[in-house]
Order: structure tokens, then C-alpha cells, then sequence
């Protein structure tokens, strides 16, 4: 006789992030080192406020459902983008929104196309919904070779490509994602610009010519708002249709309430997210020399961390040293990008720990 | 040649739910007519308040991604109910956690049973996940047959009850779930305790006899926070591990911040929860014999909502009427219960008005 076990879908065990509880140098989620808009901390403000005061008090009114269909703030998403509002999808975090347009959109027969080294989830969302896919090595300078995705052998199922890529930080130019839509008009084109505001090229102005291209982005990187999980997705009427269709299917209230207002009020205050990303910007730029000098090679990055690799000292020994020094940075032991770090982009006063550190290191290890 | 329509999953399209504008009463979707705890209003203060004041500022800390196993939340339920917190896995909404529970214990060939009038997403999830199952009629007075899950033909892959069973309000004692378990021991048992905190029986007390039991509550009703999408399970360690793995396994960061720090303290405000309870529950009871004196019958409800037939006007008659009247219940044009309502309980006045109303009704129609 059998046991509940027999019927339990096994996966690979999580295993949890690091999250020291002491204060430490954080560069190696990708956060946005900036806190979010002041119009963030306003609305909590008002939420906590007395009704009679003439505030819209929400703390009162999360007895009730929220909008499930969180109008407001996919009309904040329209204004500042110039979409239709029914051309946005709204999900919590954009890994929601990616897990459902893996759902919606991948369910042929044929392979879906991503990179080798790419977003680390996308082979387990297609392991997930059982969608089969192959894996495109990207070339030895960790680049997307357009022709992967353009001259394919036999048909496939759709196509799905980080722009600017991660873990690697390095874009492709609009002219070459279009010579990928013109070869696969037949199936879905979706385009993670998780990081675009960092200095990528969006693909938003090819939407009114592809009604199979699909743009997700996030609040996470840009909007300083990792904490409050807000994704979504810009494309074709028809498309988002398809992907609410899904999702109200099986699941109809997602976002709370507090989070809807946040993520409106955060994205109508375009002129502090801008100057954020530009600061950020301004810090890859001005450490980039500090670095090379030291040893590293460095790929072009449009993102917010940099994909480095040192001459000499192996990442995994640095990884280790800048560790007990409080200096969290990401390593993976993975093949191909075992010799690598991804560090994020901090304050400078971050990066400059950073480069004190990795003098330190160097000198013991180099 | 075909077109990326082909590759689309397509589903029933969604009909959004009545979310009128103006001001109505709202019986319809089951809500608390009564605030969530003045804690919560305190905490979002608290988060809006200035780092140097010594708060805790939230606002600025959602530049970090949440804690992705929210522990602060976790070990408030932990508290509360006096579970481990490895016992206990929670989710964006019982949705969510029910969702998922589908998908990781459900997972075998033979079909799972629940009741044939039961949770409307029941079987949605199981034909999203490609579960097999069977659906077992209640009986003639909509009450669930404990035998139909003791004595069941062949092998069955799990069994999943609302209790108390909506829509229908009725609750099932404790000692039939046992039998249940007892003739089940080999297959999860879930037990969905979304109403429980109303007058229902819990079945927590047998967790530590059965390990193949897991049972899912909300904070949608009895925390009047359905604006805030939070929901939990409790089981054995080993059947949460199950759960966390799969749930760690796509999606690590889906509850954001500031809805842990909510949860965490509402959850621990228990004796306003209580109290809000007690003062829906009384409200239940002293207008039950008002409705039963104009014609209704109300099979006997453990929740926060009648389930009611009228004698002689059509349930779908007195639902437009009610509408018409700003006043909104739900009503199902569905084999079996197409002539029953489901009337949330609110505060007393929207009792009042709703006994008005359907005293107008029924003068006219009666």
C-alpha cells in the first residue's frame, strides 16, 4: 500500500539566498541601492491617515477584495508609457507575470528558444509546465548571436530573451531584435527588459508593429521596489488578453491594495526613477576604470551590476574573501560563468569599500 | 503556416466580478463589514514614519526584496495556533496556498474527490494541473455524505473539503472528518478552513495523529484583511517542506513587505478578531428568524453568510430586485443551487436595510 508521498510532484529543494541579519555591503541581489520615490512614503502616510480627515484611509478598507483587475495602477502604467490600458498586464513581481506568459503562450509542441547563461528561472518554468525548449549558447564573448534565433533548424515554439541578458549585463541593439520578430512573426517573441532602464534599448516602440511581441518589465530594479513585488507586461490587446484570460482563470485577486496605490504613485513620479538609474549609471561608469585597473575584464554593461572576471585570481576565492569582509557579491558554480562575479552597482561609498577590499584580496591572492 | 495564436493555452474567459462604484451594500462576496485591527493601521504609521525617529521604515526598506520565507508572519501563526513554524507555510491569499497545494500533492493518476457544490476553483485548478477527479454530490440537504469518502470505489489520489463547505455555510463536526482520515490514511486530506473562525469546528487538534493532513485558513474574512491577500497552511513539516519546495522552486519573493509586517501583526491582535467573530456570529443568529418569518429557508450556517431559498419567489427574482435596491448578494445560475442566495452577514443597519428591502420584494412578488 501506498503513502500521500507517491502523489507528491518532487522538485529540486530551494536552497535559501543569503540574507545575513548583520548589516553588511548587499551587492549581490541587484537591488537598487536608493530608496524608492517619496510619493511611496507619502501614500503610506495618507493610508494610515483618519478617514474623517479626508484621507482615502486604506487601512479601512482592506476588509474589502482588492481591484482584481488593479486599474489603478495599470492606468499609471499607460499614462507614463502611452499604451492602451488594455495593452497592460499587471503581475506580483515580474516573475509572476513571466511564470504566466510561459503558461499562456508556450503551450505548442515545438522548442522554445532562450540562451544557455541567461535568467535562471526560465528553464524551470518550462520544466514546470512541461514546455519543451532549447537552450541557444550565446557566443565565447557571452553575447546573443541573432542569427541563433533567426536561421533556427526546423519550428519552434516561441522565443524568450533577457535584454540587456543576466547574469551577463550586456544588450542587444533594437535592429537586431527586429531581425529576430521579422524571422518569427508565428510564434510568441517575449522580451524581459527586467533592466532596461539602466541603459538598454526597449523594444516598446515595435509593439505597433508586432502583434506577437510581449514586453515584461519590473518595479524591482528601477523603481526601488523590490520589497513590493510589482511586474508587468506591455503588448498586443489581443496578447494581454490571452495572459488576463489565464490568470483570472485560476486566481483572481493577486495584488493587495496597499501595493496597487504604491506602484501607481511610484510610476507617476517618472523624474525621480529617472534620476535614480542615472546615478546608478554614473557610479558603473566612474568605478568601470577602478576595476580594470586592479585585473578585471569587465562586459559592456546596460544594467545595474557588472559581469567581471579577474586575470589571475580565480571569482570563487574573491567571491569567498569579499564574504568575510561583509561584501556579499553573486558567484555561480555553474559551467561557463564559474570564473565570474556579478556585483551589483551600489552607492559609491559601496564601491568604495569594494575597491578597498578587492586591493586587499589581491594583494594576498594575486 | 500557422500564427503564435496556435501555442495559446486558452481558458473559460473571465467575467469579472459586480464591483459598483457608488456606494451599495455589499453582501455578495462574503467580506467583514468591520475593520481589520487597529494594529494595522499602527503599523502602516509606523512605516511611514522617519528612520532617525528610531520606526522601522518600511518605506525606504522595499528597495530590498522581501524575506522570502517571511518568517515574521510565520512565526506569529506560529504563536497564535501553537504550531512549529515548520509547520506552517504561507501564501498570497488562501488562493494562492491552495493553488499549490494542488500542485504538489495532487499529482498521482487517480482522481481526487471533492464535493459537487463546493469552492468554485476546485476543480479549475485541477483541470489547470491536468489532475483527474471526481466531484460527489451533497446530499438532498447539501450536507457532505461523510460515507461517500470512507467507503469510495478504487484508489483515489486525495481529498480536498471546505469546511465549513461554501456556499452552502454548513459545517461538518470534527468526528466525521476523522472517520475520513481513518478510511484515508495513504492520501492527502486537505481541509480548506477559510470560515472556520465563524462557528466551524477546526480540525487542527488531529494534526498530530494524521501526517497526510494539511488544512489551509485565510485572513480574507475573520481578519477582514481580503484586501491584503494572505493565507496559510498547517501540516506536518514534512507535507510544508513538500509545499516550499515546490513553491521556492518557480517563485521565491511573492508576499511583499509591508504585508508581512501586517499579517505578523494583526495575527497577533487575537482578541479583535475574536471579537469581531462574536459580533458577526450574533448578528447571524438575531436575523436569521426575521428572514425565516418572510418565507426563508437557511440551512444552518457556521460562516459569515446565509445560504437561503425562498418559499415561493425565485432566488434570481429577488436577486435582480435587491440589485435594483443597491443592495448586492450572489446568486449562481447553476444545476442545484439556482434557486438558493448567499447573503454575507454585515453590520446590523445592513441587515436592517436588506430585511426592508425584501419585505418590499416580496409584498410585490410574493
Amino acid at each position: 500500500m501506498g503513502t500521500w508521498r507517491d502523489n507528491v510532484r518532487r522538485v529540486t529543494p530551494y536552497v535559501p539566498g543569503e540574507q545575513p541579519q548583520r548589516p553588511v555591503i548587499k551587492l549581490n541581489t541587484n537591488e537598487n541601492p536608493y530608496p524608492p520615490s517619496p510619493a511611496v512614503l507619502a501614500i503610506l502616510r495618507e493610508m494610515s491617515g483618519k478617514p474623517e480627515a479626508g484621507n482615502r484611509c486604506e487601512a479601512a478598507n482592506l476588509r474589502k477584495y482588492p481591484d482584481a483587475e488593479v486599474t489603478e495602477l495599470v492606468n499609471a502604467i499607460s499614462e507614463v508609457y502611452g499604451f492602451d490600458p488594455a495593452q497592460i498586464f499587471v503581475g506580483v513581481g515580474s516573475d509572476d507575470v513571466l511564470g504566466m506568459v510561459f503558461l499562456t503562450f508556450f503551450n505548442g509542441n515545438a522548442p522554445i528558444l532562450f540562451p544557455d547563461v541567461t535568467y535562471s528561472f526560465y528553464d524551470v518554468w518550462a520544466e514546470l509546465y512541461r514546455i519543451p525548449y532549447r537552450q541557444i549558447p550565446l557566443d565565447e564573448n557571452f553575447r546573443i548571436r541573432t542569427e541563433d534565433y533567426v536561421n533556427h533548424d526546423g519550428p519552434i515554439g516561441g522565443i524568450i530573451l533577457a535584454n540587456p541578458n543576466a547574469p551577463t549585463s550586456v544588450s542587444l541593439p533594437l535592429s537586431e531584435i527586429r531581425k529576430i520578430l521579422d524571422a518569427n512573426r508565428d510564434v510568441a517573441v517575449v522580451i524581459d527588459e527586467a533592466y532596461v532602464d539602466f541603459g538598454g534599448e526597449s523594444v516598446l516602440p515595435l509593439l505597433a508593429e508586432y502583434d506577437n511581441l510581449l514586453v515584461v518589465q519590473t518595479y524591482s530594479k528601477s523603481r526601488s521596489l523590490a520589497g513590493s513585488r510589482i511586474g508587468f507586461a506591455i503588448g498586443s490587446a489581443e496578447m494581454i488578453k490571452a495572459l488576463s484570460d489565464i490568470k483570472y482563470s485560476y486566481n483572481s485577486y493577486t495584488m493587495d491594495s496597499l501595493t496597487i496605490r504604491i506602484g501607481a504613485a511610484s510610476m507617476r513620479d517618472t523624474d525621480y526613477w529617472k534620476a535614480t538609474c542615472a546615478k546608478i549609471i554614473a557610479t558603473r561608469e566612474a568605478y568601470r576604470p577602478k576595476l580594470e585597473e586592479l585585473g578585471f575584464t569587465i562586459l559592456p554593461s546596460s544594467t545595474n551590476f557588472y559581469f567581471a572576471t579577474h586575470k589571475s585570481v580565480p571569482a570563487e576565492t574573491i567571491f569567498t574573501e569579499l564574504k568575510k569582509r561583509d561584501i556579499f557579491v553573486r558567484f555561480w558554480n555553474k559551467p561557463r560563468i564559474n570564473n565570474h562575479l556579478r556585483i551589483t552597482i551600489g552607492t559609491d561609498a559601496e564601491m568604495d569599500a569594494l575597491v578597498a577590499a578587492l586591493k586587499e584580496i589581491l594583494a594576498a591572492f594575486g
